[in-house]
């Protein structure tokens, strides 16, 4: 088969053995890869991948068909058109998913939207439900919302009954995001003084996370996704302490597979049947083919996008 | 009444008009009061009490006999031995209590014991059960764990069946932490490379909190209730995020009165059997006539104390 590695810190179309799925493993010819924050780091050296995944084929999430099943698998056949959550090797033609952190792709969903679906979903939901304890009428900020995990961030949050403000830096994509749900939508230098905020997305990082602490209500929680304006912080806890607030943070790429799998049924018990419907969208930016990767990722490195880069397989 | 007052910077001992209890107030005959950091720090201008409670008299956390109650009053009657909760004003002849945050003192427990009762528990089960999620075998560090709060939460961590840590800077009173609950005591030096815990309960802050944010395990959580030895620290994002951990922080002196009363609730059917068998144990590192209160202050700003301080009356 053919995959994309990082050599050097570039990024190739090479040619790797077809790999062989065990135990409860699909082998799953890929349709659509979406591109992920995480893949740049890599690509930059920063994001060493997990040890169960290879090591030099990036790509956390796909879409595509089953080819082969391992002889554990019992919740799909050959055939079979699945979404995958992977902790690296999902932009190749062929790649390893347990079926544990696979879900059947709607019928009515095309492969653009399939491959970009699971990791963005998975951190939104996991992010907001998990460890933000959202709950109907919640006041939510979404930080850095025009990209693919803020976008889905925004539906999730209106889906849940909460007050939805988002914050983007291109005026040009706020009625987009309205659409997708948020009641309020402001430039982050205007969200810097919006709150209080039961709950902050905080997808961007350094000054604008101090400012949005500052930003929290009573028993109010920031929950770090990304910190691509800087991951450090002056944190002065007395503010915190006067609110009763916190401070979360997490990534979803090293959990362990069993963690994986409770957080991915959790999408397929909850989220699926909203995929499906069309209640949930997942907005992409743009598409390019595998073979003219590295343009998908200039374009995701520049920021900008409203929802997500995809890489889509010509075959 | 005689109330202990601060003025310019300096305590006195003052005369001031007997309060009335109003609604379901009780007016308490004071008998203890403990010493809280709170009250060291309103007395050096830095922690203005909250709006409904007398300005200049401290004190939040007393225990004595209703002598008068309120046309609301319903749980108890004149004569009733009881510990109270409050935002200000218990050190004094004289204190008002409102019912909902009051609890009968247990027949066998001495005024020193029940007048430093309340604060230090309610700090330590609200932050360690409420929000730090304890439950059975969590590996737990409490970090400054001589005083009021410390000496409470070892208890009711190890009540709890966690693993408990505890630090503190005096070797002479590791064999009493033990005794409490600890199963590891160490020096604070050797407790910044323990972990992983689970949870850590910061009594100290400063450069001691960004070391035991290192010793975080997975999902773990620091609860900041105390930052004597500072209170800003810069914070690497991506620490926490690798761990998927999270810092929390709180003070429950300016908590709305339901709130308190929520939590003096909890704190009465869970704890209060347990203080009345002897499970549970208030260490008083010194007692003091509140007419030489201010030799109380200069005993807990020197720190080093096991247990509380508390003011006892002569009457």
């Amino acid at each position: 088969m053919h995959a994309l590695t990082i050599a050097s810190g570039r990024l190739e179309w090479s040619t790797r053995p077809d790999p062989i799925p065990q135990g409860s493993q699909l082998l799953v010819r890929v349709r659509s890869a979406g591109l992920n924050p995480a893949d740049l780091l890599q690509l930059q050296g920063h994001y060493p991948p997990p040890p169960d995944v290879p090591q030099d084929v990036p790509g956390l999430e796909l879409a595509g068909t089953v080819v082969e099943v391992g002889p554990l698998a019992r919740r799909f056949k050959v055939g079979d058109r699945v979404m995958g959550l992977v902790g690296g090797g999902a932009q190749a033609e062929l790649a390893l998913v347990d079926e544990a952190v696979a879900l059947a792709a709607p019928a009515g969903i095309g492969w653009e939207s399939a491959g970009g679906f699971m990791e963005a979903f998975a951190t939104a939901y996991d992010a907001l439900v998990r460890q933000g304890g959202l709950t109907l009428g919640a006041r939510v900020l979404v930080s850095g919302a025009a990209g693919g995990v803020g976008t889905a961030a925004i539906q999730l949050a209106a889906a849940a009954g909460a007050q939805v403000t988002a914050s983007a830096r291109r005026m040009e994509f706020h009625d987009r995001l309205r659409e997708l749900g948020a009641q309020r939508v402001m430039l982050p230098s205007d969200a810097a003084e919006s709150g209080p905020y039961d709950l902050v997305l905080e997808l961007v990082g350094g000054p604008m996370l101090s400012a949005h602490l500052g930003q929290l209500g009573t028993s109010g929680r920031l929950i770090v996704i990304g910190v691509g304006a800087g991951r450090r912080i002056e944190l002065d806890l007395s503010l915190l302490m006067a609110r009763r607030a916190g401070i979360a943070a997490s990534t979803l790429r090293a959990r362990p597979l069993f963690e994986k799998a409770a957080l991915v049924s959790s999408l397929g018990e909850r989220l699926l049947p909203m995929l499906a419907s069309g209640r949930l969208l997942v907005p992409v930016a743009a598409t390019f083919p595998f073979a003219d990767a590295p343009s998908a990722y200039t374009r995701l490195g520049e920021g900008g996008n409203l929802g997500k880069v995809v890489l889509i397989s010509s075959g």
